[in-house]
């Protein structure tokens, strides 16, 4: 058997950082990097190790293609491509999935603690007036609860919150009170002082948290999206944002990105805007996956980490 | 056997908040809370619930006092008063201790993020460029392993932060890579990137922190102390802040509280000044703490969490 051609396709900068890894987790899984590219004859091709805003839009002249494998968690910028027909395998990364728990935690203890009165008013004022609450005084809801949402969910039961998670089907997570479907949703939203939306980005999730969501939320509630952006109407946040319905919101994702400069949301008191850094795939981690997927394919087995082109994600 | 006579012996506004959990406590413990007072004869009481700057500093007239109980984990403030004779028990409350690791954990992740560059910088520039390391390749010094110290490195532990300690004596905790004396001090000054200070106020930890030591840190390196002002040599932190070797302090205890509104440190741009927030004895669970105590010194039990004077905690 010849070695898989594997055609690295994303921006250049990407193979910078990603080709020492690649190329040494290819060996540790007992596959040769000789095949390993970044262009080749489109009908030689085996394996597309793909960021969906790389060049290649149409996979029809791949006729050998085998899987294509997503260096990123998000698909649905190539979900819906119809001129890809194998596999599809998401990334399901363990330095993604830290680097996840470890913003989302740090933003919600930001939130819980108050700590931005502190961090904005060195002004000399003693405000010793207000203590927050303690953990278990305080409910958290993940919105999700794939890899990164239970990863969350747990790493915050781990420091004492009330947490509760919803799903769009019935999950069991140790410590967490599970929600699911329609009307686990119209429940949990009453409960969520501290709201983290980590859903996925689909028909069924775009705008899910409009105006009448919104205000079914508890006076003063915080959102942390580290996300997808459609998931937010964005007027109907900024209006509960300015109506004091909505306490704060912390957003790392956005319908367009960079957000432009003019958007309302950077101009807004009670908005922080972290631009997309919530958490990252770390090739150290990532390459393993995508070589043991190129393993799994080269020895017949099933891939990891398929997406369901049904559920879009 | 009489009821025990209990001086609630602290500033008014706690005995608001004390009362009523103090009583129930008292009741739950199976002692009458009819003996629970804010004035009486000093020869007639049997316990003091004592904050340090309360009135009461000469404890000679108190001729039948069987324990003074402190409200607060420090007792800096009375451990060398001569005239108290008696068994002096400090606080050890579980909701002091959560709402420590709650501050502790939500700071570190603060600095670890990076996250004061979003939330000051609101200014429409996209700065994507920044990705911090995973706590894993962050190492995290822990000062002091007492109950306090011991619950923030573990929680730190759980996070994946690479976590050292450092105690007077040796300790060993989960996780925790401990270290010891004054030896084991100067190895861990070097992997300090984030140092939190959770040592007792004593003679031997005056100006620990100075700018011997403050130089041996890595550069870059942030403090967080939530314990007491004194371990810090408030001058040489300020010229290491400003010449760049300490990257940031955060600093909730001060010599002198509220820290003046001229003091340097207000107007820092790399210190946070939070105003002695960090933990709060909780009324609800402190009281159990207490009313334990009165219980064993009822049935002529040993008390709980004794402070030791030769070491002055």
């Amino acid at each position: 058997m010849s070695d898989p051609v594997i055609l690295f396709a994303a921006k250049p900068e990407r193979w910078v950082t990603y080709e020492a890894p690649l190329r040494k987790a290819l060996i540790n899984a007992g596959i040769s990097d000789t095949g390993l590219t970044l262009t080749d004859e489109p009908k030689d091709v085996d394996y597309i190790v793909y960021a969906p805003n790389s060049e290649i839009q149409d996979f029809t002249p791949y006729t050998r293609l085998k899987a294509v494998l997503n260096l990123w968690a998000g698909v649905e910028a190539v979900v819906g491509n119809q001129t890809l027909t194998v596999p599809l395998a998401r990334m399901v990364d363990s330095g993604l999935t830290d680097g996840m728990v470890e913003w989302c935690v740090g933003h919600v203890l930001r939130h819980h603690l108050g700590m931005d009165a502190h961090i904005r008013n060195q002004d000399g004022v003693w405000r010793n007036d207000v203590i927050p609450p303690l953990a278990r005084d305080r409910s958290v809801v993940v919105f999700g609860l794939g890899v990164l949402g239970a990863a969350v969910a747990q790493a915050l039961v781990g420091l004492g919150f009330d947490v509760h998670g919803w799903a769009r089907s019935p999950k069991v997570l140790d410590g967490v009170i599970c929600h699911a479907g329609s009307e686990g949703f119209q429940e949990v939203l009453g409960r969520a002082d501290i709201s983290i939306l980590l859903l996925p980005d689909t028909p069924a999730t775009t705008n899910l948290f409009d105006a009448v969501r919104l205000a079914q939320m508890p006076k003063g509630a915080v959102l942390i999206n580290p996300g997808r952006g459609p998931l937010i109407d964005d007027d109907a946040l900024l209006d509960a944002l300015d109506g004091g319905h909505i306490g704060h919101a912390t957003l790392d994702v956005f319908r367009v990105e960079p957000l432009p400069v003019d958007h309302p949301y950077w101009a807004h008191p009670n908005v922080t805007v972290t631009p997309h850094i919530a958490s990252e795939t770390r090739p150290d981690t990532a390459t393993q996956v995508v070589a043991e997927n190129i393993r799994r394919g080269e020895a017949g087995l099933p891939f990891l980490h398929l997406v369901d082109r049904s559920l879009g994600y």
